[in-house]
Parts: C-alpha cells; structure tokens; sequence
C-alpha cells in the first residue's frame, strides 16, 4: 500500500514527519529550501560530496539517526549509524576511514544502555577498519528529545570506480544484494508489539567488503545505490528519473523473507518501499551479471537478478506482478514507516 | 556562582543535564564511557581529530547543536552550528574547508524558520570560504525533539603550526580574543524574558581569520583554546590540568561588558564561567605577547592580555580579585546554563 497524502498549501509551510520519510517531501524540502540556501545545484542530493585535498579524492557524508525503538532485533542504533555510514561512504566508491559521532542525549536516559550503544558502534567500525575518531555530546531535558539520537559523519578515500546514475545503459542487469524489508519489519514489529513465527532481524551491516570483493573481481558496476527510507522502490524511481531511463524489476523474482510478506500483507505495507539498511541495488551491464551475482551470493545467499533497464523513452520504473501484469512504481508521499533509522 | 551539584551513585546511572555541561560530568561521560567504548586513549578528547590522507594533514570535527532558544540576539542556532565548527577546525590549526549539515526537525516546526536558519548557516560558511557540501534531515513527532537540532561536522587543512597545551611554558602569557559571556547572557536573557539597557548580542563568530593574521605576522603560539561551555574558566582549568602547570589571570583585566557584568550579577552567575562562541584564549612567549594582542584588537577591540603561566608545582587556576585577593577556579560541577549551543 503506497499512502497518499494530499498536502494543501498551508499545511506545508510546517514540517511534517513525511519530510523525514525519503520521499517525495524529502526531496522537495532538499531541493527547494536546502539547495537555495547554500547556494548549490543537485551535487549534494545523494549519500555524500567529493572532492579533493592535495592528491587525493575524498568522499565526506553525514546522517543523523532518530531511530525508535533504540534496540531491536539484529541491532541498536549504534551500529546502525555507523553502518549508515559507512555504506553511504561506500557507495561513493570509497573506503571508509574517520568516522564522527555527534550525541544529543535526552536527561535521565540510562548509561547502561549508551554504553551498550557505543560498544556496537566501535564493532560496527571495526567490521571495516574505520576509527571512530572525534565526538560531541549534548544533553537535552526530558520530553525533548527521545533517548538518543546519534549524528555520524565519515570522511573515505575513493578506491573504486566511479559507479554513479549517469553512466546507467539501457541492458544494464539489476541485481540485488540480498533480500529486502528485513530492516523495516525488525522495527515495526518491535513498535508495534508484534510477534510473528520467526523473529525477523534487521538486514543492518556494512556493504564495503562486498563492494571491494566485486572492485578486486573486475566487475562493472554502473550505477549503486543502498536502499534505505523509502526502500528498493524508492531508489530505483529516484534512479530512474535522474537517468531519465525506464526500468523493469519482476516481482516473483525480489528476495523477500516469507515472515516479511507476511508481516507486510498483516501491517499493508509494500514490501518493495519498506527501509532496508544493509541492502543494495547494483546495474551491471548482462556480460558482467552472472559473476557479479555469485560474488553478491558469497556475502549474502539471498541477493537476485531481479530486472533490466529497458530504454530512454520514458523515465519510470515497472514492476512484473505475481500474475504477470505490470505495475508502475511511483514515489510515497506520505511516509510508510517513520523513523526507521 | 559556581553550581555544585553533589550525585549519589545511583543518580549517576542516568543522564543528567550536567553531563551536557562541559563540566566535570561531561569529561566523565567521555573518560569513562565513550573512550573505552571506541578503545581509544585521550586524542579524542579535544575539538578535532588529527590524520594524514597521502600528503594532506588533516583535521575532522563534530558539534551538536541543541541551543534553546533558536533565535536570540545575534544570531540563531544556525550559524551557530557553523561558526562552532569552523572554530573547533582553526584550534586545530586548520583552514575549514567542507562542513556537512544534519537536521532533526520536529513536526510542525516552521519552513520559514528553518530557510532563515539555513540562509544564516550559508552566510557563517562563505565568510572563511567552507563549503557545505553535504547534509541529512531527520524529522521526529511533535514533543521529541525542540524545533531543530543540527549536526555539523567540518574537514580542513592543517596550515597552522601546530598548537597544543604541550607547549605551554612558565611566563607564556595569556591572552583572551575579546570580551567575555555575551554569548551566554544573549541566551539567557532571551530565554528568561529579561531586558537590560542595553541588549546584549550573541558574540559567535569565526575566528578563523584572526589566526590566520596572527600566523602571518610570525606570531608564535603555543596553545589555543575556543570558550564555549564552561567559559574562560573550564577552558583554562582543562588546559592546566592536561600540562600540569599553574596560571594565574587577573579579573580586572577580564574584558566584561558592563552589562553582562550587570547580568550575571543579577542571576547569580561567574561572568568566568559564563558560554563564549567567538572567543579564545591563546598563549604565547612573552616577547610575542605584545604584537599579539595588537593583532587581536584589529578583529576585536575588547581583546586583552589576561594573566600568565606560573611554574610546573601545582596544575590549577588561580584569579587575581578585584580587591587584590587569589581564588582558585574550579571546574563546574552541575550545568550553569544549559542547553547554550
């Protein structure tokens, strides 16, 4: 189910949680008051900026993680962020390095539980070599902030090509890197107190190693991008309209855990917008596919071909039902599920 | 005043305001939870962080910014969140070149505000020539979060020579940027809808471009150190206890608008201990100190000499009083503003 939400005029002049959601108001609010602001063009719209220092190519990101609950199946918070983190630097094709963490602490939330939170972050770094290097804690008093919220930002050096949508062919195979929702549902069900036959735990982890496994191979990678607020869906549309390609992806072939659809169809959620945070899609041109799935498949059983790109005559993105219709994908506008990271 | 604060164990187990303070809380929060988490010693301790990428030295900073209110005399929380950052970047002896911007807005919080704070943010930036290249926006329900909370974190180059409290030596003098505790009492005022005759502006601002002429000129530094929370005083007791030698300021020499002087009489408050956001201290040889402050006066008239190293028997901070009298400074205990930036 794709909510709706026909905002009128007077009402956007206020924040709304959908401004957080990855959707079409998070876009408007980037693109209409942010990019104005600092006087800059679209080159901020995705994961991380670029630029040089000296000789060397950095890539610089930030995210901010308002997460709730702060624990849940499969993770915290803590390594969430860094995670985070890490994969937005690696899907600028660069390695992760220096890591920051900024904390905004709510008055009376336990040390026992920051200790454990900060604990996850370092091993979460650890998983690919990046220090957490300089922080900053404040404090706010009750009932103004929610337990944590963690602000991480990363500095990486780029290794890897330069994947990025402009380089997206018509052909190109979609891969993903393993199965989808897993994230969203961990912390839906833990929200909502619900229990299911298996316990889903968040998809959350780094895709760096991945990524410099298909790098060491030879693969070409055209076009990456990890899925999170707003989900697969949302980043192929997102993908679709910057290359100003039509794609097509086949429902019955998307990895999705049997508990996860049936948490979907229970909560009516669409699984193709619900967040992932250790997932990814990548566009392969058809000769490079197969190794680069076997390659995907080695770090994560579940990753699939799951669709092509078909041509430059209309930017959009389709999807093949179970009965063998098409759909076209649009973007939410409302937000699905708020603050999943 | 100085607030003591005395905490049972079992108080400690929670976040308490003052672990936000800059005080003895806060070092704890940080000595005892955060570095051991991340297996770090104390280089995380202090504003940035310092690392070599090929030939490039370095310097990486993250600030939260959670000041009550948002907007008060001077300026607002965001070029705040800017100045902040590019500060903590030239202690380090680097010039600011990228900042990236993370926002936690709160649902229902104004889209006009949130242009002007972003205007504000871009204006702080261009006056050292940074860039804001990269940002996130989180938004949360109403009643978990307070308008707007921003994360900015800041990537420069080490340009400078290399100050740090190592350096500092019996007889160096100390010199302070400018008067102190606007920065405070703007806060403060404005938050408790107090007027005095004459309004007191905020006195954030970069101080980039004063150690830039300082550097031009040859002057020698031995340590700096921006005052944000805690003052002149926490900044001077840190900075004695890390090289372990003793110092001695004279208050008649304490640049102090008469009407912040005024106010803090009013509310009970130690002008020394009172929150800074564009002033710093900076300890030179003596036959230096002279043309320094020169310097120092041609960004900020009010700029002072202050007082001196003493010897290497004792690691504290002691005042000269107005009525000829030594008191020792100690660091806060409990949290004398909070919330301040």
């Amino acid at each position: 189910m794709n909510l709706t939400c026909p905002l009128p005029t007077k009402q956007r002049e206020k924040i709304l949680l959908a401004h957080g959601s990855g959707g079409k108001l998070s876009s408007e609010l980037v693109e209409t008051l942010f990019l104005p602001a600092f006087g800059r063009s679209n080159d901020i719209l995705h994961d991380g900026a670029f630029f040089s220092i000296g000789n060397q190519k950095l890539a610089f990101t930030t995210d901010s993680y308002v997460v709730q609950p702060l624990f849940y199946p499969g993770g915290n918070i803590g390594d969430l962020a860094v995670y985070g983190t890490i994969n937005d630097l690696a899907m600028c094709g660069a390695r992760p390095l220096y890591l920051s963490c900024g904390f905004i602490l709510e008055e009376g939330f336990s040390l026992d539980a920051l200790t454990q939170i900060a604990a996850s972050m370092n091993r979460a770094a650890d998983s690919v070599g990046a220090k957490l290097v300089t922080g900053d804690t404040k404090v706010v008093e009750r009932g103004k902030g929610d337990g944590v919220y963690i602000n991480t930002s990363g500095i990486g050096v780029i290794e890897n090509q330069c994947a990025k949508p402009q380089k997206i062919q018509p052909d190109d195979q979609i891969l993903i890197s393993g199965d989808i929702g897993r994230h969203g549902i961990a912390i839906m069900s833990t929200r909502e107190g619900l229990t299911f036959d298996s316990t889903i735990e968040s998809d959350a982890k780094e895709l760096f190693s991945t990524l410099q496994a298909l790098d060491q191979e030879g693969i070409e990678i055209h076009c990456l991008r990890d899925l999170t607020r707003g989900g697969l869906a949302t980043a192929l549309i997102e993908l679709a309209e910057t290359r100003g390609v039509s794609m097509n992806i086949d429902e019955r072939s998307i990895p999705i855990h049997d508990t996860v659809r049936g948490a979907c169809e229970f909560l009516g959620l669409d699984p193709l917008y619900v967040a992932c945070e250790g997932r990814m899609v990548l566009f392969t041109p058809p000769d490079h596919a197969e190794k680069a799935l076997s390659i995907l498949k080695d770090f994560e059983p579940t990753a699939q071909s799951i669709g092509q790109v078909l041509d430059q005559s209309n930017p959009n993105v389709t999807a093949t039902t179970f009965i063998g219709t098409r759909r076209i994908l649009d973007r939410l506008t409302g937000d699905q599920l708020p603050r999943i990271c």
